[in-house]
């Protein structure tokens, strides 16, 4: 039985979702992997390119189709997958569903956690895969689709894993009826909704894609991954594995299928409103989630976009936090959905224990802290990785055509191993609160702005005026002072915003750890969902109860 | 500390709810709460009658209505109640809403479980308010409204108690960083939505309206109870018992407010679009049930229409079976959501261990048993109760006009205590499988469909398809095969419909118990939620996590 083989694993996993202290499955670094293996994973990344992806196990491919270019050559990955129908796709995915959902939630999970066993061996190959599609920076590439994303995988298995077993299969129900009794014979069964499909964005294609995908087959349903046409090939990697998975243990490989489509010819909206399709994860922008969310009858789960603030009253050392902002906001050029974006500053200044900073100064702080990331030979081009697209380049060139109070100017950089990389540091504004209309958008890219208040409450006013009317995943805040920390909480918390206090050094608001850190609230506009709490598991199944008459009176 | 006195009764519901087997806090005998509860009950219900209800402790009404109508003696039952404006309602309800979602979970809890004892001491009165709003029998009444409806309650209490408690409200999360480490001090508080507002029905008022209303509160949320017109007495009662004990506690009465309406002036709409009402539970008709389930942005839980089935394949003893159906059909004359309708009985009859009784006898004899009980002098009209209006009335004497078919006719059934009383026994109607048409109606209150079909095979095709397409939330099937028990189950399970089996003697399929049957799988078209699953609570919070810097490198 393949539970014996990954029991503890799973009993791990579960327990460290309720400890919610640090723990990790799959190590972060590379060179855990052995000495060899990002060698051999860049030379199976260049087998793939220029060649149809056929390692999948889905059959009735009507063609084959493939448009990505890496953000760091320009160039077309060559690589095509096969396209399906939409019918195709989800007739394919109920045909095994009966024995996938009878299949003991034991042995399923136990299944799942094999296909990460086996999507780790891949670790490297599916990091240049997300380099060249996303643009992210190798190390970013390997962490956030590789370790990260399979941690978090684990952690909606044993998410599901528990809510699954939570309550008796089978009970004796016995209610005492004066000198005699009855008893019922009552099962307790959880039904899966059916078909999901799981929509992914063109920056995360893995880590964003892999706790719904998990969520769903942990809970008995098939899936549909349909991903972003700028980044399949990761996820495909992915797919492929957990057919193969699926297949050796006797399941059908089309429990889990890739629904690649093409920017000429999307396929989300017809997916989604098939009506055998039950369940729908989406990670992407507000205008399409909106629409998802308001399909009837099917149960979605959102990922949106959002204005992430950060709330500057008093530091410790103000170079410091400087560098560390610097860090998350250049971090893959603030194409990040938990990147901040709107920097609030009291025109009275920074308070730090020496003395009070002045707004002016801080600003210059900020500037310098970004500018010399940028420029640093080392750190700079690694930092911002690459622009995943033409659109997100234009519309930071355009910030910088179109605004005044322009604090820092963005511009390509250099990336010494990629000449045509698609490149753009971040463009700094400076404005006053007054000027809503300006930092209200969210842009998704390269842009900070940099907002002078009257002071800290009327920052923490704004920032949560923000989360709430436009969604926010992240919130950092910076106070030396107790009560200001207090407030910030409360007001923050009341829209659903977490908050990340006084972070400086190695560590970043960017990130949000498995098995501790709920990524997304589910309770602003920048998604109605988060990996993985239970609410992300739970709405996947019905509790259904049978009752037999055992003895009566 | 309120903790202190009702931590074991959480407890003790907490540990019901994860084994399922009996349990019950409140017990459902009218003699377990004394000699004199009853005459004394009686007493306070009838000071009540021709008075306004004064015991809610909410401000601002702008005028007082009443339009309930006893159906068993078509009177004006004269009580008004208290006529607030929506906007009057929702502000209300958020002005105490930072303090309660402020107190520790605990508290919450114990205040909550108060109020349950608060009730507890007017069951008798909720008993006859009951009677006369909605038609039941007394001891359907006293039960439904009493005990059961408080059972509920707590479990819903203890559900929300665990979900909220479920991860360490503040855990250090330590991630070595090779010969180093960041510490992050993080907290997890589960945030409520927001107002919620609860839409009850004619017929259950308070047994339907109770989860939601405890779910609401327990989570941190304000409620806001918008009864039926009709039935309006046995839950204000309730609310005022809630008011009273939020108020001894320091806590704003207006958390938990009545919002009476009349049928001229419906506000459910109004109310339900409210920005500031986040939450709806709804209890009644799929129309509007539909419809609040499209309004965009709000957590909808809702348990709507559905068409019970019965399927008869084999028995042990078909006298017992018959006189089980007739009471499950004839109990509170067929106005309750659990009630079966369709009757499938194969044309080739069905088996015993002595022989095979053919079609005809297996109708003869539910019929027999539907007469025996309707015209039984100590049984008949307390298990029939009243119908609660004259809409149900006409549906009723409708089909005895229009159908042909008929089997056994309805009529008024006199009762000798309320000679106005308004009655109708079951109309029995018998068809083919052919005449969907017919049968894909819900006839709520007293209508059974006997519907001949081909075999087994085709009873459990039809009985699925009507609770995929109509919903259903209950099956009763009669078989002594166990392939034809899983075939059954394996069928109307897919469809998110719970199987009852070979249930004869005192306990009918009707019965759904607190602590063990969830009521509503959610999965079909009869509700999208149930009484008391995972889901039914966590949807009504969200988790946020806050992280503050420890130690850093």
């Amino acid at each position: 039985m393949l539970f014996e083989k990954y029991q503890s694993v799973i009993e791990d996993a579960q327990h460290a979702n309720q400890l919610r202290g640090f723990y990790s499955h799959y190590p972060e670094h590379p060179k855990a992997y052995g000495e060899d293996a990002m060698a051999k994973g860049e030379d199976a990344f260049k087998k793939l390119l220029n060649h149809p992806f056929e390692a999948l196990l889905q059959e009735e491919a009507t063609g084959w189709e493939g448009e990505e270019i890496s953000p760091y050559t320009l160039e077309n990955l060559g690589v095509t997958y096969p396209i399906l129908p939409v019918g195709t796709l989800v007739s394919q995915s109920i045909r095994g569903a009966g024995q996938w959902s009878d299949t003991p939630v034991q042995e399923r999970a136990a299944l799942l956690v094999e296909s990460l066993e086996k999507i780790k061996e891949r670790f490297f190959e599916i990091a240049y895969a997300t380099m060249h599609t996303t643009g992210q920076s190798f190390m970013m590439s390997f962490q956030a689709s590789g370790p990260h994303a399979a941690d978090r995988a684990l952690e909606a298995i044993a998410m599901g894993f528990q809510e699954l077993t939570r309550f008796p299969a089978e009970v004796n129900w016995t209610k005492p009826m004066g000198k005699s009794a009855i008893t019922l014979e009552k099962t307790f069964r959880p039904m899966p909704k059916g078909t999901g499909v799981v929509i992914g964005c063109s920056t995360f294609p893995v880590w964003n894609s892999m706790p719904g995908i998990y969520a769903d087959l942990v809970t008995g349903n098939p899936v549909i991954v349909k991903p972003h046409p700028g980044a399949v090939l990761p996820i495909a990697i992915v797919v492929a594995e957990i057919q193969k998975t699926l297949r050796e243990n006797g399941q059908d490989p089309h429990l889990c299928q890739l629904a690649a489509d093409t920017a000429g010819h999307l396929i989300a909206k017809k997916l989604c409103n098939h009506p055998l399709v039950k369940l729908i994860d989406y990670t992407g922008g507000t205008a399409f989630g909106n629409y998802v969310e308001s399909i009837p009858d099917k149960t979605v789960f959102t990922e949106k976009a959002g204005v992430n603030s950060v709330i500057l009253d008093s530091v410790e050392n103000m170079r410091d936090v400087a560098e560390n902002l610097a860090f998350s906001a250049c971090l893959y050029s603030g194409q990040m959905c938990t990147a901040p974006q709107n920097f609030f500053i009291p025109a009275s200044g920074v308070g730090t224990p020496q003395n009070n900073l002045s707004y002016e100064e801080v600003v210059a702080q900020i500037k310098e802290a970004v500018a010399a990331l940028v420029s640093n030979p080392k750190m700079g081009a690694g930092t911002l990785g690459a622009i995943q697209n033409e659109k997100t380049l234009e519309r930071a060139k355009a910030v910088t055509q179109e605004q005044t109070g322009i604090a820092l100017q963005g511009d390509a950089v250099p990336n010494a191993a990629f000449t045509h990389a698609r490149t753009f540091s971040p463009t700094l504004l400076e404005t006053d609160a007054a000027s809503h209309e300006l930092y209200e958008q969210e842009f998704f890219g390269p842009v900070i702005v940099l907002i002078r208040t009257k002071d800290t409450a009327e920052s923490v006013r704004l920032a949560k005026q923000m989360a709430e009317k436009h969604g926010a995943i992240t919130c950092a805040a910076y106070t030396t002072r107790p009560d200001v920390m207090a407030v910030i909480t409360r007001e923050m918390n009341a829209v659903f915003a977490p908050v990340t206090f006084n972070l400086t050094g190695y560590i970043w608001v960017n990130q949000h750890a498995a098995f501790s850190d709920f990524h997304v609230t589910g309770g602003n506009p920048a998604g109605n969902a988060g990996f993985t709490d239970p609410m992300f598991v739970v709405n996947r199944f019905v509790w259904v109860g049978n009752r037999i008459m055992k003895t009566g009176v």
